[in-house]
């Protein structure tokens, strides 16, 4: 039995005390974007409820073309206003460089990926480039409140990046 | 007050019973690709609890090169193995075409996007593509548990698609 089989089972569980459909625009008009990372129950720690939110990660919770499509679709077709940005301490990100990676994948693979890893040294300075490759694209309407966020692995707690 | 201010005195309320940290690699080994829908609360419908699984999503739950990046990321620097994808129905990317949406946002800002939208006219079929985009990549190594599902937003419950 894999794991994957253990949380279908759970899914089951899931199901039996569910209620739906909600709408499809999110309730709250907010999108998130996070790192992937396993510690960040983004529902959890935001208090989110079924319906209401947009929640986009990945590696870092970087911004790529791919977050920025995201968005794009979140804010043009559905509808959402306000974007929160969640890194966090700890992060996998800053353990290695893009040089690294990809070398290593290079080394492994005899292919170089044509993609940076988005690999950075520093959290804050992240979490503003982030902030910045949201508000300088031209794709993104809504940029009142794109505001970024630290969040402590060992507190559970959001600190605001300036 | 934003939605956001909101959401950051909820963060106060997780804070105060939150016990960490956990560690960094994902201890039950698994990558979640999954919609960035808002009715998709990953960690209730598959039963995760904090520090088990990479979560990675995006509008579709597609498979672009930056989920292959958290992909290689999350299984040759944090160990997971087994991947879920989930896309959903009642997806907003099953209600435009990507013509059209690139025709809109080049109309509005100007600027005709140089990425695909991603929109997909067929649940099942993007499912099996977006494993399909996984298996063909030579950048994730770990191969044997890529199953993808459909989530129904009415019932909350996972198909799997053959």
């Amino acid at each position: 039995m894999t794991v994957t089989d253990r949380y279908l089972a759970n899914n089951q569980h899931y199901a039996a005390s569910f209620e739906g459909p909600l709408p499809l625009p999110p309730s709250s008009k907010v999108a998130v974007v996070a790192c992937m990372d396993a510690r960040l129950n983004v529902y959890g720690l935001l208090g989110l409820q079924e319906g209401e939110a947009h929640v986009i990660r990945n590696a870092g919770g970087v911004i790529t073309d791919d977050e920025i499509r995201s968005l794009a679709i979140s804010q043009r077709l559905l509808g959402t206003e306000e974007i929160i940005l969640i890194h966090h301490t700890d992060c996998g990100m800053l353990t290695f460089t893009d040089g690294e990676f990809l070398s290593q994948v290079e080394g492994e693979t005899g292919v170089r990926p044509n993609w940076s890893s988005e690999a950075f040294p520093d959290l804050d300075e992240d979490v503003r480039q982030s902030v910045r490759r949201i508000t300088g694209s031209p794709f993104v309407p809504h940029q009142d409140s794109v505001r970024g966020f630290v969040f402590d692995v060992a507190t559970g707690r959001l600190r605001e990046v300036d």
